[in-house]
């Protein structure tokens, strides 16, 4: 693509008449004080604030009730498609309305925030990437647990729980993950525990790698459960934990003992 | 640790007379927007902010030179050692002060933020984590590169740059990192940016995968090279590209084409 055609593009694109604007904003785990003051701003400003459940609510109670739409849930009660709220995004900037979409965590971190950019490029909406802190770090993090150590973790490795690694056409390929002996962070990780413990173990790793759950991190009924790659889910199971929560794996989930008696909220 | 352990040691904190508190703070990749309102607030009301090069001088700035200690550098120019900056932070937290320990990106990824907790821990002293964002995925995200896509890539791993992966002790597996066929993001990327895409090509990584370096990510003079695996040093070496730089690697750098014109600052 060369400057020319981006400056036709960006010609197209006035004519078009298109004034809003939507930024994609990150809103971080779900404590209020972890929003960036961009996104505070943002919100403050916009016309309309689409969100769906999962900022959480503390953050939610904050944005003025007139300029939210819950696109998470609609009035029926069924879920809202990817599809509409692709539509809803360029028709609300298409009538010149500053639109933040506001997602949870960072919105380009498992946050079908990519799909949403090119949606709106393809349609001629200008938008904006505002990063947000992302669950996957901030989990470990608030439990005393550093993603990467010199001496534990030379990487740190995300994916998401959601999909099903029995499947054969699962497309994260835990064998590599456990491979790179750094620490691997799931998100979503409750649904799927058995499975990708499982799934690590056949890939050869040790079953006694620390293992830490962290329940609704950032937010006050934050809990953390420890275990091991081997007992973890059956800890998970006798504790009850429950989504949104993240897995931390790896020699780091060890280092939480170490600092925990010290590590205030 | 049983939980009484847990109250016998912090009585002995509490003996130590140990008032002060050390936070523990991500500053995010540059902009002094895209501080958390946490970090805002705590360099805002802190005695003193220990921080080095790295926040970068946008956010430096704000802070009240009555309360800043530059550890990156004391006065005869020479770097301070980490041994300085831990005792440091011990001593003015044992006086009593509210210290913020101010980091760029993240304290806790590649921060070695989990070694100053775990010297605060073994010296008594209470601390609080605050996560940022992290450059890791900020840099990618301001450049309209999502970290992950559901067609692209179920994972994202981040490594630094600072190690040479040349050296048969390098702890990074570059092997590993291409086999999971995720998004790989190097920090710190540009130094050994000729040695680490050897490695992957050698890994039997494809050389038209695209690559993109994001120099100054979120900075007022933030600028995005891209290339593939095969030309990247090239493409980084005549376009003069200095650190601070942030290299991402895979399929999701191509998206930067579908959606730049239309990306905003």
């Amino acid at each position: 693509m060369t400057d020319s055609d981006a400056e036709t593009t960006a010609e197209a694109s006035d004519e078009a008449d298109s004034n809003g604007v939507v930024h994609l904003v990150g809103s971080g785990p779900g404590d209020p004080e972890l929003l960036t003051l961009k996104a505070r701003r943002l919100i403050d400003e916009a016309d309309v604030v689409l969100h769906d459940k999962l900022p959480g609510p503390e953050i939610i109670e904050t944005i003025p009730d007139g300029k939210r739409e819950d696109v998470g849930k609609r009035a029926g009660g069924e879920r809202t498609s990817q599809a509409y709220t692709n539509e809803r995004l360029v028709e609300l900037a298409r009538s010149g309305k500053q639109v933040v979409r506001l997602k949870g965590g960072d919105p380009f971190v498992f946050g079908r925030g990519g799909e949403e950019a090119a949606y709106l490029a393809e349609h001629g909406v200008d938008f904006r990437v505002v990063p947000g802190v992302t669950s996957a770090l901030a989990g470990p993090a608030l439990a005393g647990i550093p993603a990467t150590h010199r001496e534990h973790a030379s990487s740190v490795s995300v994916v998401t729980g959601h999909e099903d690694p029995t499947k054969d056409e699962s497309a994260v390929d835990w064998d590599a993950l456990a491979a790179t002996q750094g620490t691997i962070v799931v998100l979503m990780g409750v649904g799927k525990l058995p499975e990708y413990t499982q799934a690590l173990r056949e890939a050869g790793m040790d079953g006694e790698v620390p293992v830490a759950l962290v329940e609704r991190a950032s937010r006050p009924d934050e809990r953390v459960v420890a275990g091991t790659v081997e007992t973890i889910t059956r800890v998970a199971d006798r504790e009850n934990v429950e989504p949104p929560a993240v897995t931390v794996i790896g020699d780091v989930a060890g280092e939480r003992d170490r600092v925990r008696e010290f590590l205030r909220r």
